[in-house]
């Protein structure tokens, strides 16, 4: 039987990821991959995940296994509100609200405020998970324009003074893709900014607590609390499989994020929450956090240093003081797919960061590279091979 | 600030659940609710989860906390082919989508085919948290009249008769609200009427394996499979809280199903999917499944007899063979939302059955009983509460 008459007209938009079709090659055996972007398994707590497993059950019983709120289960709610404090949010709670993933939180905020035509603001280059999650709802995509401090408070305030958008989405931390942090000036701007048309801003903040470097940023929402919907979640300091993000948004909008959630699935895992709930409430993800710092930082480094040993010139790179990605930039009119498909038959991957611009054309020249998966001797290779392309495909070039 | 002004037009359609408002009473010290819809807590397999937590952590270690496939964890699609086999559902691993619950399968069945104003044909009364998945995509709901028998198969061929639907919601099997179920003969018609219109039909499945007498009733997927996207949970016979459901569906839907999935959760939690696969794989769901049945069939029955002594004459209720609930229909004209009332200030909770109808003014005078949260003696006695109101409002009713 063929259905394909029975699809939605939304259902079209979403086709297939394209980035997804690239990295399918990626799982081949033997390759390097620096194109993932997800946490090394050496740094799940596994140890303490045992000992939370024997808490939560006997803590909970057989209420850590039950059908739980929509909101979230009440110890991990409370848990939070010390650790957001310490990230510099302030607040309750009653204000936060757990989800399926920080994924979750995206998705419920595109089905709440975008109708079919309205414009939704995006960094470029922007997450690529929250357009899979804005995009079903039909949204047109405005690009802000960026540099190495992240986004420019003047392509927002362009944005804004043209027509109205129903939010910003923005990841204003060690952003995935190019691992840039806005500095605290240009946060005080968007705040503003956003205050001043009276905007909404989703505060996209996965990546923060993982910092090697330097002095911690204060979020947006601190600088306008009513108009910012911060969204956060444990898949880098805990457990990705475990699937816990949460958010902390202004009353209406929280609760029709409940009542949306409701219907997409019940709740979160109350199993889940529980161990969240020990995990931060009891001081491990405090005293884990240091351990992931010490396995990523050399990481980083070496890549840091295998691109100024391997890179040819024209091409420069984002100096991150945190986070899981590099950004790479070469020379505008070099277009790195071909790179790629020459660096996968030399058993080496990273993700062409065309697919993380809304345009198409734009970022041919860039590249996304993840050092969390592989060790540093192993970076330094796979780097090294990315040198050669590269050098290969500016000499083709110039020629 | 108010950000009323920026939700989407789906969003005005979701509203406050009624259920959910009304319900709210019902978490009163010393209220003894009949009006839920959740598995004992005794029902939880507390010993076997301890072993499972174990051996998930020794078999997949840091692999049960990572990213995983939207599709499914492996092992777990792999242990459902079994046990869907069993449940007269043939299928392969490739075909099963594990979900956030069944409620996940459902969010995504509406988002991937309703699109505004198309025809999604449902039974009177119907499950509401199928509405609540579906009603966000701006569907127009089409009523199916039923009798004791479940759906009226002639009803079913009028409404496709009228009109083409999107897909038809159908849940045959010890129904959430009314516990009946249709009978071999009706699921062979109906599956012939499906495949004769070439229309898509959900069979919800989530409380076939709780059969207390009977044979079981193969599922229409069976006579129609390629018609029909069966979907099922571990919610009622694992624990709820971990949030596992799945689907096996056409190709065609299946693909984009996932494809949905991942902008809504990237995936269902791979630690629980995990144990999902332990419980199901090891043969513990088997074990297990008979202290289940043990526990709810004496419960079940404390209920039946006590419907017998306390209701008035008029009254008439649902002899299910499984499920969690009895489903009781007064005499036209009585509305049993001042009963509801008089009942909650005696402390005893039940649910209106008008909230599982479409159609304001469809089933005044039903009501929705639940087993499975009380002892015996506790349901004969608020069963007594009930009937005692009843019979005061028939009385007033005939005066």
């Amino acid at each position: 039987m063929n259905f394909e008459h029975l699809l939605a007209p939304r259902t079209q938009l979403m086709g297939v990821n394209a980035i997804r079709e690239i990295l399918k090659v990626v799982a081949q055996p033997g390759m390097v991959s620096l194109a993932g972007g997800i946490p090394a398994p050496q740094s799940f707590p596994m140890e303490i995940l045992r000992e939370l497993t024997t808490i939560v059950q006997e803590k909970y019983g057989s209420g850590a296994f039950q059908y739980d709120a929509t909101e979230g289960f009440g110890p991990l709610r409370e848990a939070l509100v010390d650790h957001l404090a310490v990230k510099g949010v302030q607040t309750t709670a009653q204000e936060i609200l757990i989800a399926s993933g920080s994924q979750g939180v995206l998705d419920a905020m595109g089905k709440i405020l975008i109708g079919k035509g309205d414009r939704v603001a995006v960094e470029a280059p922007t997450y690529v998970g929250a357009l899979q999650a804005f995009t079903p709802y039909e949204p047109q995509y405005v690009q802000m324009a960026t540099d190495e401090d992240g986004l420019i408070p003047e392509a927002l305030e362009a944005v804004l003074q043209a027509a109205p958008v129903k939010f910003i989405y923005l990841a204003p931390t060690f952003q995935n893709p190019t691992g840039r942090t806005l500095p605290l000036a240009r946060r005080q701007q968007v705040a503003k900014i956003i205050q001043q048309y009276n905007t909404l801003l989703v505060e996209d903040d996965p990546y923060s607590d993982l910092r090697y470097t330097g002095e911690a940023v204060p979020p947006i929402k601190q600088f306008a609390p009513e108009h910012v919907v911060y969204v956060s979640t444990l898949s880098k300091t805990f457990a990705p499989g475990l699937r816990i993000g949460f958010c902390v948004a202004p009353a209406l909008i929280h609760q029709w994020l409940v009542i949306v959630k409701q219907g997409v699935d019940l709740h979160t895992s109350t199993y889940n929450q529980a161990l969240a709930a020990e995990y931060v409430g009891g001081g491990y993800l405090q005293r884990h956090l240091p351990n992931i710092i010490k396995l990523y930082k050399p990481k980083q480094q070496a890549m840091l240093q295998a691109l100024d040993r391997h890179l040819p010139e024209g091409f420069t790179w984002s100096q991150p003081e945190g986070g899981m990605f590099i950004w790479v930039e070469g020379p505008a009119q070099l277009d790195l797919e071909p790179v790629y498909w020459q660096a996968i038959e030399r058993k080496v991957a990273f993700v062409p960061g065309k697919f993380f611009y809304i345009n198409r054309g734009d970022g041919l020249a860039t590249m996304r590279l993840n050092f969390t998966m592989s060790d540093e001797a192993t970076i330094d290779k796979a780097v090294g091979v990315i040198g050669e392309l590269l050098t290969q495909a500016i000499g083709e070039k110039v020629l």
